[in-house]
């Protein structure tokens, strides 16, 4: 990457016009074989396209325009190991909360992150203020900040599945030592950390889902109508 | 909507196979297009159409695939009337927020939520335990249960868009009384309230860009290497 440093790329935006049939089934597609991934190969990604999904992410809607994101770019093996060293503390307490619901073993049988495996890990941060006193929107539900960083992650994730690239997001971290490393200034938050590079496979199910973890609740539960726990058949 | 309830559609899933160049620089056309719309068509959505759109949203990735959202679909209008009421005591305040440092003409002129002209308005909401006593991966960073749903919003955000629906997300809200107003029970959070429907027409610039409220950020300047303040090149 010091080689060609990310650019703005300059994105074929074929206009605002209607979408065919195909597109649309391609963008469903892309939406339901998109997985969260564990299982990297080490072969880096190129930098135009980690270009083109860095500003898919850029392009997500936030609250007042106010773009709060940050993209901390990680290949360095050191931070990296100590990030892992989170992960492997952190991780050793939630084992024990698995063991007290007796589900230790298969807990112990996921894999939960590829920190060091894959060829780039990608922290997103949010600036609440951006040092504006006012941003339009945002003071009645403050959150919206930080929703907004979430919402260019989706866009990061679709946009890296379409590229063939997998991303795993790990929440098994101590948030405040992870934004130690990372030598966050106050007042600015961790929102994720990824690991993004080409995976060993894309899976038809979650891993959760496919091993047994949990259920894929159905949709038809989950929808009310005009008010909550109200049906809408 | 009450003739034809929501289920669960058939969707095409046609696999986990790569995606070609057309399909990517598709998916990069609808998430470059998508916009925050405000200013509806009254015309229905087709039930089928919106159960696309909530089951791509149901795809999203959640920590320990909680999958922690509901969808309060809300056509009632005496609801909706209620909702407004609420926007219109916030925005009034937010109005004079505006005038402190002196925009609020520039305010004023925004057409800020579509909540009686949309055909339709969904409520997401997040149950933060779904009943369980452990879900894996979340409490090292308990924020990542809202976090799964605002991936899901972004998910129904971009489907909208390939369907031809605009979708508008209003924070201009007192979030406790929405929550009453929609008889959300104890410890069930609003997250986000959209305003869905087709849309007058998808503008080519964000609307608070084109109108000159506030710049894109240049991407170049949101990105790190290996730790915050470091540029890549």
């Amino acid at each position: 990457m010091s080689d060609s440093p990310i650019k703005t790329p300059p994105l074929a935006k074929k206009g605002n016009g209607p979408f065919s049939d195909a597109e649309r089934d391609s963008l469903y597609r892309v939406i339901h074989s998109r997985r969260d991934i564990r299982h990297f190969q080490s072969q880096p990604i190129p930098p135009e396209v980690l270009a083109r999904i860095l500003e898919a992410a850029h392009a997500a809607p936030s609250v007042g325009f106010m773009q709060p994101w940050n993209f901390i770019v990680i290949e360095s093996r050191e931070i990296r190991q100590q990030i892992k060293a989170s992960f492997d503390a952190v991780n050793a307490r939630e084992k024990e909360k698995a063991a007290k619901v007796g589900r230790e073993d298969l807990y112990g049988s996921f894999r939960l992150e590829g920190i060091l495996d894959s060829p780039v890990n990608v922290a997103i941060t949010c600036d609440p203020s951006r040092n504006e006193d006012f941003i339009l929107g945002r003071d009645p539900m403050p959150q919206t900040a930080d929703y907004s960083v979430c919402l260019a992650i989706q866009n990061l994730w679709l946009a890296a599945r379409v590229e063939g690239i997998g991303v795993g997001w790990v929440s098994i971290l101590d948030q405040e030592a992870v934004e130690q490393i990372l030598d966050l200034p106050k007042g600015i938050k961790l929102v994720a950390y990824l690991c993004i590079g080409y995976p060993v496979e894309f899976r038809p199910k979650p891993m959760l889902e496919e091993l047994g973890w949990k259920k894929r609740t159905g949709l038809e539960t989950l929808i009310f109508k005009d008010k909550w726990g109200t049906s809408p058949s």
